[in-house]
């Protein structure tokens, strides 16, 4: 187990631009990520064997089960094989995780993955709904518990504990505005101040509304090879090394509300399995649906403290060099895939106006504070 | 590809009674029909790598998303990953696709794929609603189409293109029952004649109740292994030769809407890759939501002409042992993996009152009137 893998390599990567897309469906934008995937891949549609489906809630927001079908249907390729994984804010990373496994079983050469997401269809209220059913709806919504009033609440007790203010914290959103500022497919490409970032509306004492992610539309893909396939690619590979994952306990079962047992448990595993390691110039892509949750999953990295990150973030380069979360945006079932993406072209092409030369970048995603982790290590190709 | 792969095999199957189950949650359901799998395969859950969840509505119809970390939390195993797996009707068997390539891959020794669905929490109209979300919710739901409607009219074009009479058709239902009898997690286990079945109310004319599927809840979990694995495992194994899938067009694109052109391929592919030939005496679950559905897909398997089948279904004792989605029941993301489990329990202790001693035995699953079709070929141990 465990044993020696086939590599995997990603080859061709596609986003579109967060944000409210009125005129687009989820077929059109997931369609429009995906084409240009291919188009990098050198790869064509009717080499893919299959397209694997990652989006969160189409049932709520799109009245649509099945997507995966939906969308091989429509891309009209004959033989494409298909299917969708859920695994919530994660789903990406668990598709990432299914598509590496198919070709690592050797029971395809090519596949796709999809991820979109369509929050701004209903009104608000609707895509908050949908938002909390991440969390267990007959212990926790039931109770009016939502996903920001956990943050609230982590984020407060981070603040007791480690003696650190709301004003400490807004470094985080400061930076990630900063790098979103000149990322094209960002929902808020905008700088902001601390100021700014203080003034916003109180979601849930002491959470404002930039201590949080926007709701928006999105879709991400990537291509995936096995070692035969590169041949025929035209993209520069990037190796998927390894993919770890952990289930963390429910809040309300928890000792310490600022520790990530999850991520931590997910790191700990890929660092055994590949001895690497990491620090703040590795490219790194944390979760940060709320400030508080980038800053303890770096932590629970093994990156530093939180407290003293939050002064030296201008010294972290390649962390989340798109924005994060909170300022490229958040279209929940393709919210890994962008990172990946985002990873992928900076080990290459390029992505935001910066390369990388390191030889390892890390993805890290979850659901909700820290309920699963997950992590990918990409690694550049020999 | 599809080379020389890693030995998959079922080593332990558990099944819930189908039906309303009030006092039971969709944790519960699961649990018990996980228990029950993890006890005949002799390893304990800590063995467990991975937990693939396969259902098709919680989002529309339990308010849940992410239930497989629920689920992994509730089982609360240090180490448990899981990830949950949606293909519509055919969610079980892209489940188990899932699992084996994780075996294949090297990435897991024990994997447990559990499917549940509970459908009759609501009132009938909104699982009605989540049934029709399998549709394009875009192109047909919104022009009143729902999957009974087209049912309706596959049944239709075929009595008209075939000479074949509705009373006809009943005795796919009368043999449904007549299996269901006796299977003791059946939601209709009762006989019924053929004035009976011809009696039911209209659905959609000229399909009546007794050509369609009940509503219920149900679970079904099955342990996989790989062949390492089995040292360890009590119950006798069954090997997972093989598993194909295929896409098919939507319905209003077809020029034969009595052709199953996914199940037809999906078999070409299984065919060609094993070898192996089927016949009426082989086991085989075809996917019966509606009474024609089943009799075309075994057309499609190449079994023979379905108005001939009408007349000798009696001669087909290893057909849908359990009685079929008609009767056994339909709790759509459990579904397949009931079809498996009672195969693997046919082909090993027994079920139903029946034992198979065929070396190969075939599992059918599919979204709507062949949307897309999965295919699952079970193999004798060595």
């Amino acid at each position: 187990m465990w044993g020696e893998e086939m590599s995997v390599s990603i080859i061709g990567s596609g986003m579109t631009k967060i944000g409210r897309h009125f005129s687009k469906g989820f077929k059109e934008l997931a369609m429009e990520s995906l084409s240009k995937a291919m188009e990098k891949s050198g790869v064509s549609g009717n080499d893919l064997d299959y397209l694997i489906v990652s989006t969160a809630f189409p049932q709520i927001l799109m009245n649509q089960s099945d997507p995966a079908r939906i969308l091989a249907q429509e891309l009209g390729l004959k033989d494409l094989k298909a299917l969708r994984v859920e695994y919530g804010e994660a789903s990406g990373s668990a598709a990432l995780e299914v598509a590496k496994s198919l070709l690592e079983a050797g029971r395809a050469r090519y596949v796709a993955v999809v991820g979109f997401e369509k929050l701004t269809e209903y009104p608000s209220d609707k895509a908050n709904y949908a938002y909390s059913t991440l969390l267990d709806f007959e212990y926790e919504v039931v109770r009016n518990i939502t996903p920001p009033s956990y943050a609230a609440i982590i984020m407060r007790e981070f603040m007791k504990r480690r003696s650190i203010s709301k004003e400490d914290i807004a470094a985080w959103s400061v930076n990630m505005h900063e790098k979103a500022s000149t990322n094209p497919f960002a929902q808020l490409p905008f700088k902001i101040t601390r100021e700014k970032a203080l003034s916003g509306v109180v979601i849930s004492e002491p959470l404002t509304l930039y201590d949080a992610f926007p709701l928006g539309d999105g879709a991400a893909s990537i291509i995936l090879s096995d070692e035969e396939g590169l041949k025929r690619a035209s993209a520069e590979p990037v190796e998927v090394k390894e993919i770890t994952q952990a289930v963390g306990h429910p809040l309300y079962l928890r000792e310490d509300l600022t520790f990530f047992e999850a991520t931590s448990n997910a790191w700990r595993e890929l660092s055994s399995r590949t001895g690497i390691t990491i620090d703040e110039n590795t490219a790194i892509q944390v979760h940060d649906a709320y400030s508080i949750y980038g800053l303890l999953a770096l932590e629970a990295l093994g990156i530093g403290e939180a407290g003293k990150l939050l002064t030296s973030l201008d010294e972290m380069p390649f962390l989340n060099v798109g924005g994060g979360l909170k300022a490229r945006g958040h279209p929940v079932g393709a919210t890994p895939l962008y990172a990946v993406a985002e990873n992928y072209e900076l080990m290459t092409s390029g992505f935001n106006g910066l390369k990388y030369d390191g030889e390892y970048s890390l993805v890290h995603s979850m659901t909700g504070p820290d309920l699963s982790a997950y992590l990918i290590l990409l690694k550049r190709w020999k």
